[in-house]
């Protein structure tokens, strides 16, 4: 039964598990204590400091643990506009961090802060150029992702950073879904990440800050983790954490080259193999194990719904799924589709054969889920209107663009559409699905005395 | 090898072990996915809520896991101090509370809030007057113990529950030290606790807030545990931590009675075997199973030195000890002896003869002490002086009270002894030297031009 969700959480890697269950015969005691269970502690603790340290490319006594990679987040953003109050409140992110940034940003914010937030290619990427505008005189700490979480796109770090250091702004790197591959790519002030994503125990993340870093911690301290994490150590799990990252990377290099494969792989077949489907995020400068696609005219939670029934465990950023009504904010900052979202991330160990029977299953899958909506294959109509409107008011993704999808085959080319919608990812998907299908997306104008927008449609193919 | 430290951490619980390695394969996956590994995941997490609720006592929607204890008791005050911002920004807390309160209490000064802190009798209780009288119209949190975890002494949380409600004031109960043997008291508006104190792993704590009780979580937010606790979940340690909690509690009743003869036999012969020792705390009003007592003319850290030699981890609130060079502020609120300071907590299982062991060897351990110290066990002149001056400035706990000690015996009954210290523990033992030994504390002085104090000393027999 394949799990293709690593991005969220990887399975606890065999060392981590050796690793914890040594440690929680070794290393339960209190690490400041003086007798013999405490040194033992300290001296394991000291030890995984040290590995961890080497694996982010920092000194062990930069770098502390955390509960949890949220929290390194939270705490390095606090910690590190509160060091630099006298700089200025401003804040700058990319508009594709993870939501433990984009919440301490909110955080900031709402504290009387500023932010900024620095737009993203359609593959995900942002530019240097674009993140040297951004940055002001009273900008306190930047933020910037080694890559995506949802579409793996890799971030330019390096050009960032020396923008950042002309600026003399710190930079901190949300180093989570790198950080089993390879260091934190050169040049930042503050780096994040989250041991579960390696296959460590969840509840431990990495918070390190260069030496000469202004670092003023927040909320209630102790002297626990240089004073930068209060709380009792969460030794064995820290232990197993370390132990798994020098594991995970001692194979990074081969195994990289091998998903790729697998990955690039997926990138083409699910291209030939589904019918109106957008691949999305950087086809070359990406993670080596993960790949985001989105299917027209499907929900996103009946297709990840058919798949776990098929045996296969994906996520999604697409609105119509869970609990979220929104679509991801990744998408929607990307400009692609976000409905039938599925992000595919392949566990160290993946094989050929496992890759395969999911491409096998995928195209059935989404073409159960587009019968079942009602999706036309075929013109429903002759081509006769000039202009037709839709109202799709009260519908929610995907119904709005399957409604427009029937209705373009009513008009003739040139003719326009108009699709009245109240729902919010229409604003994203109506131009994602023109783009898609070469027609021409007019733009959206208000209704009066109504929530919906008017979307406008030139069909042109 | 017997540890007697388990007020600090406790060792793994077989349960815990069983229970870690059953969720480590069952539960690593995101909670919040929809695929079967999420769905288990779930429930694994909603049977842990459940659990930990019942022995709270509370419902599974009033309790939440956090990433240890301490950032329980932040998250509990930070979120009820803000939630009752409008009724004004004073806090209540005990003078023996766990550091977490005080540092929480210090971080609400700072940021403009104002603390009253309720003093503690000599056995370490706080009184249901005294808290009424602390109580304002402006307060928005009172923070209380369920009992001392450096002295043993239950505070009354019943009785000041009552006083609290009267006032409209939610209290905050930290209920670390007790959890493991019994629900929360009764009255409580908050609880919180960690399991690492139980058996359980640690990363593991539990935030309860009662139904109706303001609320407003303080930091970036996402929307895991309720909105209270951001970051990935610590699944299998909290599996883990419920799982021991709820063995534990199947045997508290027993074990309790039993570790309670142990400590009463700890408390008594303690008090017989070893010349010129304090034992502290409320001796009957106590956890079951944990003893402090405190030795003249004794360092800490070389006692628990030597008590590690021979084989017994015990901990100590003696400002001599490790790092810190202030007692225990536990100790210094209750206005006795700080030197020579040996926390002993007994883990469950402890027999009687490990007892013994240590029993035998204290004797012995705190004589050598004393011996390497140059301790007076006779009269070193002839009583004939009407007053004495010591020079202490300079010498550290417990020189100065050995030179008090030396030089009483050259002073007549109805003499005054002098002892000039910049020692901050002379204010703590000296008085506690003079009521553990009979004489009569005259009090202290300033001496110009110095940072030492002349602390005063009548003999008496």
């Amino acid at each position: 039964m394949p799990y293709f969700d690593v991005a969220s959480a990887a399975p606890l890697h065999p060392v981590a598990r050796q690793a914890l269950l040594a440690s929680l015969d070794e290393g339960w005691a209190d690490p400041a204590r003086l007798y013999r269970e405490g040194r033992r502690a300290r001296l394991l603790l000291d030890a995984a400091r040290e590995a961890a340290a080497e694996a982010v490319g920092c000194r062990p006594d930069e770098l502390v643990f955390t509960p949890s990679g949220t929290h390194a987040v939270h705490s390095a953003v606090a910690g590190a506009l509160a060091g630099r109050r006298r700089v200025g409140g401003h804040l700058v992110v990319s508009a594709v961090e993870h939501s433990s940034v984009l919440h301490a940003a909110e955080s900031h914010a709402a504290a009387g802060g500023s932010v900024s937030t620095v737009a993203v290619s359609r593959t995900g990427a942002v530019s240097a150029a674009d993140w040297a505008r951004a940055l002001r005189p009273d900008t306190a700490l930047a933020c910037l992702q080694s890559a995506n979480h949802e579409v793996g796109t890799v971030q330019p770090v390096a050009e960032v950073a020396e923008v950042c250091a002309a600026a003399g702004v710190p930079l901190l790197v949300d180093a989570a879904q790198s950080l089993p591959w390879e260091k934190v790519p050169e040049g930042w002030s503050l780096a994040a990440a989250s041991a579960h994503k390696w296959g460590g125990p969840p509840g431990v993340g990495l918070l390190a800050v260069r030496k000469g870093v202004r670092f003023s911690p927040q909320g209630p301290a102790d002297e626990r983790e240089s004073g930068r994490v209060p709380g009792f150590p969460n030794l064995p799990a820290v232990v197993a954490a370390a132990a798994s990252l020098r594991a995970v990377r001692a194979e990074a290099q081969e195994e990289a080259r091998r998903l790729r494969v697998l990955v690039d792989r997926l990138r083409r077949r699910v291209a030939r193999l589904v019918p109106d489907v957008e691949v999305v995020g950087d086809p070359d400068r990406r993670l080596p194990h993960l790949v985001t696609f989105s299917c027209l005219y499907v929900d996103g939670e009946t297709l990840l719904h058919e798949l776990d029934r098929a045996g296969f465990s994906v996520s999604s950023g697409s609105s119509c799924t869970s609990s979220t009504l929104t679509p991801s904010h990744v998408l929607r900052a990307m400009g692609v589709l976000s409905e039938g979202n599925v992000r595919v991330s392949l566990p160290t160990g993946t094989t050929a054969a496992e890759v395969n029977a999911f491409l096998e299953v995928l195209p059935g899958v989404v073409a159960g889920v587009r019968e079942r909506l009602g999706v036309p294959t075929e013109p429903v109509a002759e081509p006769v209107a000039e202009t037709v409107e839709v109202d799709a008011v009260g519908l929610r993704c995907p119904q709005p663009v399957i409604e427009l999808a029937r209705a373009i085959g009513g008009v003739r080319v040139g003719g326009v559409v108009t699709v009245l919608s109240d729902d919010e990812v229409a604003r994203l998907d109506i131009p994602a699905w023109c783009s898609l299908r070469g027609h021409a997306y007019l733009g959206e104008a208000p209704v009066p005395g109504s929530r919906a927008a008017a979307y406008r449609v030139r069909r042109t193919v």
